[in-house]
């Protein structure tokens, strides 16, 4: 038997687009006489939908469309595919795999365990399966499964959240091959999670694991798709490339195939570097242009090391000839940062602009000063950041570039940003990177090009707004070495400020940060849409109350 | 038996500050000899807590401050409160009430209807309980149970939403007197709806009902309160005001008690009028401020009808003196704007400053047009809106004022509002009210006030940006009543364009009203809270994609 596994990058709610391009690889699949091919989970509706799936009349459509255009499509090949399911158009909504052959659906296969953690709300949409049933193809029996199926072995989770374990039922009727159709958003260290998961499943039952992960971004959230075959021994046989498309081939035969291949990996080879988050941060930014309609994007050049990041990777996914940098020195900008915006433009072959907003700032002190003197407040401060909004955001409605917002996560932690200034855009390509990590990507993008593409001056100068003279971001703010840490183990790890002190780190400092994370609140509930990279990113997966006080001497907030 | 019902409102992770509370509401009843004193679901930590759940050390910190400081004071009097509960500190959270004799946690009821739709999440946080026993209250057998636990009756509902029917297991127990702590929040026609099913309830298992409510707003939730009893026969006996604190008696025999206050109420009299939205928003306003820290604020008058409704609420809910209104007329202002916005400011007794955006426009037209004449595109009219925007912030950032946004759920809706411009500021006070709904508000706000408190002149001008020469609304927009109406079904509805044209509305208009509502998607996720009134407001209970498209000749986004 030869299993082709369908790699896919859908859009989320265009049953048309996604339909056809699942027949196309339907087609392609047939002509290398596979047996059967595997679709991700929600396939036909993309990955999440979100409260389309409130509506009726998508669900229909969704039905609808399978009958009429996929079946007709799906003989002489097996199809697994994913999508919403209500029995008889009615009835509680179950996520669920459709099992096709010559064109009927044999089975459905409904998601036993729903997550409803981080950024996923599964159980404000579907009900869970109840019952857990092997498919038979070609006489093996086929374990199918949803994702978070496979996730509650017992033998490898330390805490189970699930007192059901499909895979374990499945394996105890006699399955010999694991299937799992999945949507599983990336995060750093997510590839090395299922590796070793999958590996020990496959081990334990004896049973082959075919792995078919989403591939592409939605909003904040990137898929790397990253489909695996296991060999019963847990040995990965052959693997997708992770961030793109693919339409990948494993014989059931798994050992054979390795042999053939000569893929056998260890598990050693997936510590994820760098190049990782390059490549999803290139595939989230790519597909959120794409999938809204935009191909060229526009962002202010500071001088700094964010914006110089972020023009690098829009760079390298769209091209340079569709980057505009804007370059908008206050009277308070070092003649340095406007250099190094320059000499980041020119090396990355951006088209660049060079935009003083001086006479804008003039004309508001003149306005609302009294005597037309600056004070050098956070008012003014600010100002200067909107006024710089102000000008990206013309040219954007003007010309059709998206902006692109440049603030890292420890920035947006800390409140260390000015609403409706920097904060303007259509998408936050670093939200999700602690300073320190941006730090490394820098390095990474130099070392990839052999050569100092983010000038030197700017991975070295001491980080600063340059909203007023001689401000840096320490005058305010720890180092961000222990900035980073201390956000690491609020925001990602659940600790609140006595825990954090204890671990030896200075108390007022721990209480000043976490003040300022609470504080801010209100900023990051209006900023765009942010790239996911770490377990735990602002956006739908950290929802935190704006108006409230988490009292006692440790965080006592709004006073 | 005398029972006091203790409508709080409580903040959000504010320990000290609710248990506090509580202690002082336990002390007022016992001086009262009430024998029972019920707080509403999650009292100890405000409602909803978010993710302030998922830290492990703050649901310590809540069962520590119970035992430390509020069962001490507990005595005389039994007590039954809501928290988050933990057996022995590890384990699955629970939404649990605690039932306390004499400073003693006798035992604890946890919720076992979890809702997961809408803006709510519990499911997120929360395992649902396992099993429903009475409490034993000085030989009355008390049915204890948790705001959604009393939603599932199958006689009520057509539809039930769960398996399981908490109040039927523990009637079926013997339950004589139904008890259930709720945090529900407010939206128009909710007391009615609430005051039908529980006189139902109370009739069908001819027990009396006590609902105690929480009270306040909270972000963009906004909780009446309206705690009630209602006698066996489903006769309200008593009831708390709406949108405030109270401490409530009630005797558990009712109909006696509802003879002394002939307090007996028909359910005719719960049809809500415009006077629950001004009250509401006026609770939702005012708890926003105090719980953020902030006594004053700001807004821009335009001379229209959103700003000036919000104006009227605002100098209702923090005084006159607390209010100021920019007017910033630009070239293309009406001379009857600037005016109409001076007689409003007058009438409301607020203050006012006249600032002209004509000099910072004119320079950034110097800095960004070609030979500096205006084009009075796109560009040119959201930069109009944005200076506003930074004037306003500039001001809020010097002086401390929250920045109020005007602008109604109908022009979020289709994204006739400008981000960072009218959209900036700290809350949104009408965003969830439809254009029709605010048009109504002003009158009853006139209505009220027995004088054009807000002139005729602005309730009857044609809506208009004002950003360009002669622009109305209706220019690229539907009249508002029949807009009104199409958003009413895609929003509230979740209706699909071809289903809204079967209803009768032209389907050009209809496509291009739905394809303005999706497009529109990524402004409304940068827009400030805004306080809920509908059943479904757009926030935490509207999740949808930015990057989709949803697809058929029906719906056809961002091409």
């Amino acid at each position: 038997m030869y299993i082709a596994i369908a790699q896919i990058n859908p859009t989320v709610g265009d049953l048309q687009g996604n339909i056809r391009k699942m027949i196309d690889y339907i087609r392609r699949a047939r002509d290398e006489k596979a047996d059967l091919i595997v679709f991700p989970e929600m396939s036909v509706t993309g990955y999440p939908p979100r409260d389309l799936l409130l509506y009726p009349e998508f669900i229909r459509r969704t039905h609808n469309i399978i009958e009429t255009e996929l079946q007709p499509e799906a003989y002489g090949i097996s199809v697994i595919l994913g999508a919403p399911w209500q029995e008889e158009g009615k009835g509680p909504l179950l996520n669920s795999a459709l099992f096709l052959q010559e064109g009927r659906v044999v089975s459905v296969h409904h998601k036993v365990l729903l997550p409803n953690y981080d950024v996923f709300d599964e159980k404000r949409y579907f009900m869970p399966g109840n019952q857990c049933f092997l498919v038979d193809l070609h006489g093996k029996k086929v374990a199918l499964t949803i994702c978070e199926d496979i996730w509650n072995d017992k033998d490898y989770f330390e805490r189970n959240r699930y007192s059901r374990n499909p895979v374990e039922e499945l394996c105890q009727q006699g399955g010999e091959l694991i299937v799992n159709i999945s949507a599983s958003p990336y995060h750093l260290g997510k590839l090395e999670e299922r590796v070793h998961m999958l590996s020990s499943l496959s081990r334990k039952y004896g049973a082959g694991v075919i792995y078919v992960n989403q591939v592409g971004g939605n909003d904040e959230l990137i898929f790397d798709g990253s489909s695996m075959a296991f060999s019963p021994q847990g040995e990965i046989v052959n693997r997708a490339r992770p961030f793109g498309e693919e339409l990948l081939y494993i014989g059931d035969d798994f050992v054979s195939l390795s042999h053939q291949t000569g893929k056998v990996e260890t598990t050693e080879e997936f510590e994820e570097d760098m190049g990782w988050v390059y490549a999803a941060l290139k595939l989230g930014l790519g597909d959120y242009l794409a999938k809204n309609g935009f191909h060229k994007v526009a962002l202010g050049l500071s001088g700094g090391i964010d914006s110089a990041v972020v023009a690098a990777i829009a760079v390298d996914t769209v091209g340079p000839e569709n980057v505009l940098g804007l370059i908008m020195p206050s009277p308070y900008s070092s003649q340095h940062s406007k250099k190094d915006a320059e000499h980041l433009g020119k090396n990355l072959g951006m088209q660049t602009r060079l935009i003083s907003i001086e006479t804008p700032f003039e004309a508001y002190i003149n306005l609302l000063n009294e005597n037309g003197e600056p004070l050098m407040d956070l008012a003014e401060e600010n100002l200067q950041a909107r006024i710089r909004g102000n000008i990206l955001m013309y040219i954007s409605n003007r010309e059709g570039w998206m902006v692109l917002s440049p603030g890292n996560k420890s920035e947006l932690a800390v409140g260390y940003t000015t609403l409706y200034g920097d904060m303007c855009g259509g998408v936050a390509v670093l939200a999700d990177l602690p300073k320190m990590m941006v730090y490394s990507l820098a390095n990474y993008i130099n070392r990839q090009a052999c050569t100092d593409i983010i000038p030197q001056s700017i991975l070295h100068k001491v980080p600063s707004a340059e909203l007023r003279p001689n401000q840096t971001d320490q005058d305010s703010l720890p180092p961000y070495e222990i900035l980073d840490e201390i956000l690491y183990y609020y925001i990602e790890k659940n600790k609140l400020a006595s825990e954090i002190t204890a671990m030896g780190y200075n108390a007022d400092m721990v209480h000043d940060v976490i003040r300022k994370v609470d504080r801010a609140e209100y900023k990051r509930q209006q900023a765009p849409p942010g790239l996911r990279i770490t377990c735990r990113a602002f956006g739908t997966g950290h929802r935190k109350p704006i108006s409230k006080k988490v009292s006692g001497l440790d965080i006592d907030t709004k006073k």
